[in-house]
């Protein structure tokens, strides 16, 4: 088997995956957002037709999941596996969400950076032979989120302005050995990096080191500079964490303030939305990346793109036991097909 | 990129891959039980010198890590990625288990079928040629699962006769393109099943149509009879599950009584240790693989084992809200080096 190593901690795929197609639905609020447009579908209905926020979500995420293989042009079974995950405890909301497929499932866990871990463990899949066609599928919804991590939402606790807002949002892409517009070459596997910061409320801080970190071993691996990328597109570092990430790459050398766009500052208009420091949750991402990134680079409009979901990696418990937040970033390196064929 | 799958849901490795070393390390109980004297350690402070048992969960899983990558002669630079998962929300136990190796990290969630997918796709990784060496590892621990699932340890709750007992232990394998005396070389995703079971002291009878779901697409897949493989060897269906896997696999035409073994009913001595139906959780099939079933294998005394963790995909929420108990089992198949070489 030919070595498709590059550099440090990267991945050049020698045969580039396909990405056929790429799905969202989102919230009431992400639809009144900036964005609000370009998603597949907006649901007015927080619940989703469901009892429970935990339901909400694993049915937005199955039915992004569904739309996303049906604008592949797909049946169901033609999905060898699927990567999926989300934020919930035991990530029950991916585990709920896509049973009834009855596709073989590896279940994820890299907090908001999970799309970038889905996305590059199918694209591993399909380049090295094991599957013609893979699911990669994320999702998140404020009212599971703010529960799971922070207060229930009756409670109505004030929030710093450091803070996101839990994106309600699925996105999904299918990915294959050929077609599409848009295609995976490359990839940078985030290590966990930590900085010893502890405030939950303030993540976007917690998970810049890490962005940084994937970003800059992305460009030394891979020997380029930020104007090789027409953009570098980051998960939820919120308005915090962007200055943050700015800074810390500086430091290194790199400006990438002209090429860097955050899915978190996208999604909402922090002004009149009052979200704060911008959007998070494997959602954001996901359903950014699938509704407006990728759409981009299918038109040929962007040529290349870092696309660098962050996550930071706490819980319940390890925030109450006093822990830090230790952040990690995937980067998936995305091209037009027209680019590819240059 | 030439295909390597198998019938419906299974992968035939074009290139087999090798499995360098396994390390385990458990706690007390476990060196108590009858295999305490293949564990390469036994811990006798429950706490491993920390202050919680998240900590000692993530220090356990750490220094079985460490073990693993030096068994295999190598340093930890030499690791171009780790697979790695707990039972833990959000997987905190690996997060703060792992972050100091400085490797880049796939966090996976599959409850206890985790070292199965830990297998399963560090094996993908090295015979795609994204890795040399990947490192597979996961944990569990009884006073952190305890707290998480059922009740805190302090509060002496009784357990049911069907319910399992938390293993305390961590077991890693470091995976390779070559050397070592057994190898991977065939994989079957699992699909998520569910029969509708809500008792989460019942976790065996929960993941044992997995289980079943899984061997017997193993068995279409590769075309083959329970007698081909020397052992099939389950997680942690413990008592009750496991005569449930065998009475479905009987519907389905397949005796697997010759050659069947449950990791959770080897680690205890169910009379003498009060642990009910099994041993469970992401450390026992991890621990029981790395110790027991590797070395047999490498030492060609079985030359062919289908290794098949299961895992029960509940959270406390899920439970609480009424939930079922679906589960998750993926199969890995092993070969001694010999074998594969006839």
């Amino acid at each position: 088997m030919a070595q498709q190593v590059i550099g440090q901690q990267s991945i050049q795929l020698q045969t580039p995956v396909s990405i056929l197609s790429g799905a969202s639905i989102v919230g009431k609020k992400e639809g009144e957002g900036p964005l609000g447009d370009v998603f597949d579908m907006v649901g007015d209905d927080p619940m989703f037709g469901t009892n429970s926020w935990e339901e909400a979500e694993s049915t937005l995420q199955k039915e992004t999941a569904a739309l996303a293989i049906a604008k592949a042009g797909l049946e169901k079974w033609q999905i060898r596996m699927i990567y999926a995950g989300d934020l919930l405890a035991q990530s029950v909301a991916s585990s709920f969400g896509i049973a009834d497929f009855q596709i073989p499932v590896y279940g994820l866990y890299g907090a908001c950076s999970t799309m970038g871990e889905a996305l590059s463990l199918g694209a591993m899949a399909v380049a090295g032979g094991y599957a013609e066609h893979v699911l990669s599928v994320t999702s998140s919804h404020f009212g599971s989120a703010e529960k799971e991590f922070r207060f229930p939402l009756s409670y109505g606790n004030q929030r710093p302005l450091s803070a996101t807002w839990t994106v309600t949002g699925s996105g999904a892409c299918v990915l294959g050995e050929s077609g599409g517009n848009a295609q995976i070459v490359g990839l940078t596997t985030g290590k966990i990096v930590d900085y010893g910061l502890k405030d939950s409320q303030n993540m976007g801080a917690c998970m810049a080191p890490a962005a940084c970190d994937t970003i800059y071993q992305n460009f030394m691996d891979f020997n380029r500079m930020p104007e090789d990328y027409d953009r570098i597109v980051t998960g939820d570092l919120g308005e915090v964490g962007q200055r943050i990430l700015w800074d810390l790459l500086m430091e290194k050398g790199y400006d990438i303030r002209k090429q860097h766009m955050d899915c978190g500052l996208e999604i909402y208009d922090g002004k009149t939305q009052d979200t704060h420091s911008g959007g998070s949750g494997c959602g954001c991402a996901a359903s950014v990346f699938a509704s407006y990134i990728l759409p981009k680079v299918e038109k040929g409009e962007w040529k290349r793109v870092l696309f660098v979901p962050t996550g930071a990696l706490l819980s319940k418990v390890s925030f109450n036991e006093g822990k830090s937040v230790p952040g990690i970033a995937h980067g998936v390196v995305l091209e037009s097909i027209e680019k590819g064929a240059e």
